[in-house]
């Protein structure tokens, strides 16, 4: 089998935990695999390296964060091919230039282009496993690139797509993909399989533990994709196309408390006014959530979205920017909210699940704020301070836990 | 003017003295001249990262260790790029691979083949300062490598050359060369003028502030070298081509404290048995300082013969292949020693010279165990624990202190 193993940097933080990852790859290259190997930045590793450069210049260029940044990446591959060398494999630490990922120019946040297959592959003819630098590329120009967010996983689907890979096997500090997070619903149910759809509903809407931007990548490649616990055995999870299945079912429930509510107040009831808002903030490249337009008074209308924290300020100047021509009176925001979504299958086609939903928010007192759906996932917007109570709620409901029911600590 | 200025690892182990050299770096460039800065790794950042390859692995591969050895570079140039743009200068960082430095493929200590003058010349051209990672470059296979000790000193004489720059600035923390290590003779005068002899002579015999690899690169090239202090105004010392001179003069005293005397006993008094052992170590790529062969009784010799601290464990290795085909009778070593040594012009031709050396040593009781000379040189081997005596009475003798006399302390 062709397996590509993906590790994310808490399973690489110390030479100990490297040592220990080096014996499993080395057992499943034993066992007659070849194997390729995909690697984070030791643990806080970048964030050490952003600060450093935030010290010299608080506004620093995309390329000079690039340039820093994918040094994190660089000391992962090296010491995981010395790790594998230890213990008697050939192993060969690649960059991203050597592994040929080509990027588009895009500083910090590229795109991938394409994974030339000839390096790796005459790499494992050698009988070598090639340890490859994760979130990093090279531009059509030669400069180092690097991923963004999810980047890493994005390199190991990429690698495994271009090798034909059987598998993609994504390592973290869990055993796969749960029906909830933890520090919402005790003991949430392990997911065994689940369709690249469902997955991407949940990297979308809260999930932490695999990168939209990777199963997107997936699925479109059909990359058979595997998340697994780093350090110990479990079954882990398999994310797959999953077609055949048209029997309405709730797979899991997400939480994402990263978000912000901008509402531009009293716009004038005119077509054309949210579409200028909504080219504004697509031209910065903003991923918009959830969107309402609600009649506020004669005339005017009221028109609600939310982005994620981490594009909060370049939203608001997205705003600032459009605020006179579209004629608003007011721009405000609210952080005290919080998302819950249930992801499975042919949700809306089930009015039992719908009711359900509803209902259990609406049993411990919370209102819903905003709502969008799609096919397989319904997200309701809620009081933060209520979203703990939320989340058990409807765990409740759709049996998302191991126990049956969920304590209420 | 074409200014390169190389910057080592303490004149940028934090992002404070980065943001002072940039200052510098700015001014410099607003006097109109076209700059490239050429930087080590921060401060300990090198011995850190081979630290953490020496936890996965006690003897990694030549190629991992240039590989996460390159990154503490890469991580300066970033920085430093970054804080001239704050200072409002355009800058633009350049790993070895892509400001053209080729190397041949000899990893952790490669040679540098050539720079590419057309890069750097066109940022130049730009108005832009190319902010260069030294010490690496890469091989023409496309492996990253790095040039060993001396390294970035290498790098920035190299691209000089290539640029036909005017000047070669290498900064660090002392205001150029000066007579003596202040460890050992206190005050000792700074030296304004130098020539490239007596400096080779100089790096290869014990002192620290330029590394001999870079200065025999500047000879064979005719670059003109300048060290100054990295964050203090100083004249700092210039080196250059001094022909024209040949009235004997002793410019400075070094003493080298990092050798092993390594002694081949009881070899047959045979032609050839000496060239057998040397012909061993030179084939490990050892550099030999002092050798002597003296007889030992009747038909057997004594081979004797000094090698740096960092070779010893080579050199026995060597020693021991070699030792029964030379018929030794044992092999001993001595590390209780230490080499001091005075350069300047012509020294061999001046008699007064050679006798103010001796007596020098005998004044203060020091025994001399081996010696050696070139045209611009003399060396002797003397006891460790009397090297500070040693040294101070020669200071005294060619007056190579400022105050006139040494203290005692």
């Amino acid at each position: 089998m062709v397996i590509v193993k993906k590790y994310g940097g808490t399973s690489v933080e110390t030479p100990e935990k490297i040592l220990k990852i080096a014996e499993k790859i080395a057992l499943s290259k034993d066992e007659g695999n070849d194997v390729v190997v995909v690697v984070s930045a030791m643990g806080k590793t970048t964030n050490y390296l952003i600060d450093l450069l935030h010290k010299v210049n608080d506004e620093p260029s995309p390329r000079e964060y690039d340039m820093i940044v994918s040094t994190g990446e660089q000391i992962s591959i090296a010491l995981l091919a010395s790790a594998l060398s230890k213990l008697g494999k050939k192993a060969i630490s690649l960059t991203g230039f050597q592994a040929g990922i080509d990027t588009d120019s895009t500083h910090s946040r590229a795109k991938l282009k394409r994974v030339y297959r000839g390096t790796l592959r005459s790499i494992l003819d050698e009988g070598k496993i090639p340890v490859v630098a994760g979130f990093q590329g090279i531009s059509p120009s030669g400069e180092i690139t690097t991923l963004g967010r999810g980047g890493s996983d994005t390199t190991a689907v990429a690698i495994a797509y271009a090798l034909d890979a059987d598998v993609c096997e994504i390592f973290t500090d869990v055993d796969g993909v749960y029906a909830a997070d933890p520090r919402y619903v005790e003991s949430p149910k392990h997911i065994d399989r689940i369709s690249y759809d469902e997955m991407i509903e949940m990297a979308a809407h809260g999930a932490k533990v695999l990168h939209l931007r990777a199963v997107e990548l997936a699925r479109r490649y059909k990359v058979p994709l595997v998340v697994k616990h780093a350090h110990e055995n479990g079954t882990g999870t398999k994310i797959e196309g999953m077609n055949d299945m048209e029997e309405p079912v709730v797979r899991a429930l997400t939480v994402d408390e990263n978000i912000v509510k901008i509402v531009v107040e009293g716009v004038p009831d005119e077509p054309g006014i949210a579409a200028k808002i909504f080219e504004k903030l697509a031209s910065r490249h903003l991923a918009l959530d959830m969107i309402v337009q609600s009649m506020h008074k004669e005339k005017k209308n009221d028109v609600a979205f939310t982005v994620a924290n981490d594009d909060f300020s370049e939203a608001i100047q997205a705003i600032k920017e459009v605020k006179d021509e579209v004629k608003a009176e007011n721009v405000h925001f609210d952080e005290e909210i919080a998302k819950v979504s249930i992801v499975g299958v042919n949700i809306l086609g089930s009015s039992e699940i719908i009711h359900a939903m509803f209902s259990s928010i609406a049993d411990v007192g919370a209102n819903i704020d905003m709502i969008s759906s799609s096919n397989s996932r319904i997200s309701c917007l809620v009081p933060k301070n209520k979203i703990k109570e939320v989340a058990k709620s409807i765990a409740r409901s759709f049996n998302l836990a191991t126990n049956g029911y969920v304590n209420d600590d």
